[in-house]
Order: C-alpha cells, then sequence, then structure tokens
C-alpha cells in the first residue's frame, strides 16, 4: 500500500525552500479511493492505541483528523497556531524543520486522565509532535500514540519522541 | 438539531476584537457523537448537489470538510492561505470580515466540468466562499453548491453569493 500511495503523493523541489524536496499530499487527497484507504489504515492504527479523543495539528491534520474523529467517533481537538484558538489555552514553542513555531490547545480540550492520539499529516524532525504531546500532557491527557500519514526518516523524528507510541504510513528513507 | 448544536458551541465576547462574539465550535467538534451526527447531516445535503469533489477552505473548514470527503468518498480539493500549496496555483483576493485576504488551490486540482461542493465551518459575510467559488469557476469546475456549519445571518453572506446553492446547519439571526 505504501508504495502505491508514494505514487500519488507529488514531488516539489525547492518548496518551501531551496534543496528541500517537498512531499505534496494534496495528489494524493485528491484520489478518493486511495483517500478512504488512507484513513480506514490509519484508523485502525489509531484503534490499536485504544485512545479517547482524536488531537489534530493545523492545518493539513486537520483534514486526516477530521475523518479519523468521524471514522472512529471521537472528539475531535485541534491544536492550532498562536492567536487563532478563541478561549484560554495552553502553549508550546518548539523547533521545526523550517524555524520556530508555537502551537496552542484550548486548556479545557482535554479531560483528565484522558487517552489522545496525535495525529498529523508529516512526520519530519518530530518537533511539533513532540509539542503536540507537551500540551497533551500539561492539559493532564495522556498520549496514547501518534499517527502519520508521511515520515521523513532522514529527518530522525522518532529519535526525539522516544517512549511515544508511533505509526506513520508512508516512508522516505532518504530525501 | 440546530438548537441542540447551538448549545454545544461557545460563545466567546470579543475575539478577535471587541464588540464581535466569536461562535467557537471546538466545544461542539469535541463532543464525538454531535461531531458525526453533523458530517451525516451535512454530508445528506452535499448529496443533493450531487458533487464530483468537495473543496474544502483552511483551516477549520478542513476538519468538516476530510470528514465529508471520506464520507462520500470523495476528492478533497484544499483551498489555503497564500504560499501553503507547493505547486502552482490560482489566486483569489477578497474582503472578509476583519480585514483582506487571499485563497489559492492547485491549478491541476479542478478538473474541467467538475461539480464542486464548497465546506467551510463559518458562513459570515461570504467573503471566503465567494472567492472559493471564484477559483473554482476560474479552474473551470461549477460550484454545485455550499455547505456550512454555522452561519452569521446578520453579516448578509447570502447577498453576496447569489445564483449559489447554499446550505447552513446552525443560523445565528443577530450578533
Amino acid at each position: 500500500m505504501a508504495e502505491e500511495l508514494k505514487a500519488l503523493i507529488r514531488n516539489v523541489p525547492d518548496f518551501p525552500k531551496k534543496g528541500i524536496v517537498f512531499r505534496d499530499i494534496t495528489t494524493l487527497l485528491s484520489e478518493a479511493p486511495q483517500f478512504v484507504r488512507v484513513v480506514d489504515r490509519l484508523a485502525e492504527e489509531c484503534s490499536k492505541k485504544n485512545p479517547q479523543a482524536i488531537l489534530a495539528v493545523e492545518s493539513r491534520g486537520f483534514v486526516l483528523g477530521g475523518a479519523l474523529s468521524y471514522r472512529l467517533e471521537l472528539p475531535f481537538i485541534p491544536a492550532r497556531k498562536p492567536g487563532k484558538l478563541p478561549w484560554n489555552t495552553e502553549k508550546e514553542d518548539y523547533e521545526l524543520e523550517y524555524g520556530r513555531a508555537t502551537l496552542e490547545v484550548h486548556t479545557d480540550a482535554i479531560k483528565r486522565g484522558q487517552r489522545v492520539v496525535i495525529v498529523d499529516d508529516l512526520l519530519a524532525t518530530g518537533g511539533t509532535a513532540l509539542a503536540a504531546a507537551k500540551l497533551v500532557e500539561k492539559l493532564g491527557g495522556k498520549v496514547s500514540g501518534m499517527v502519520f500519514l508521511v515520515e521523513l526518516e532522514f529527518l530522525k523524528g522518532r529519535q526525539c519522541l522516544k517512549g511515544y507510541d508511533l505509526f506513520s504510513l508512508v516512508k522516505y528513507a532518504t530525501e
């Protein structure tokens, strides 16, 4: 399945900056039967982690997260860029592949002890996923796993996410 | 159903600026049974418009759009803020409630004659939805309808969207 999906992902050289090959999943999302297969497969992996909620990372993570919440009938929790969530938030700063960023989650979005699966389209350096995990834990939740559509293995995101149960569907060993 | 959903939407005064009451749907998204009902209901309305693809507007529109694409087994097309899509795009500038903005869609995301439903969480002044519709049409597609979770009727978004087939689930007549 991974190789078939890879054939649907577009490689865009020099985006967002020179020397980076961007893996563009929009060409996969527009192939409906494959998108459905992706969601079903990720849902299966989520289920194994026995979650009580899905936390998805803005923006592309929302596409998968929304579909997974629907499919698994689990609460959808958005992790957003600063200033987007209207109510009280917990914040976490982090390094990402091309700079620094901040992630926010509403302080009442996670219940004490709630088991949360973190969903994003891409695992790169792991900075975003780690920030999301810290937010879940700060708010009293438990990270029961992380699920990604694409993993850029050469960026070694898994190293900074040790101790978390990770799954990715499509892996790129080299740039 | 609309009144039940309204009870789950949080009203945040003075966001994003003084005098505005922000309708926060995150509290609804975190109620899984209601989120599933919302998606099923919107899917039913989408189906009536006989679409061949779902175009969703970044970011909150992605949550509903992802779930609807999955549910209806239709291609997912993202409309994003400038600079986010990695490939060739068509752009459309527009006015929105709190300023100006630009929306982009990949030029190959829509096929000639393809019937597209536009999905977003919120219909406010209609500027964003109109920009999305123009993009669909510029790229040779046909807007078969628009579907929203929330409509702020007092902002009269429908006036600038005349000729389009609109559906919204939860309506606010006054601020």
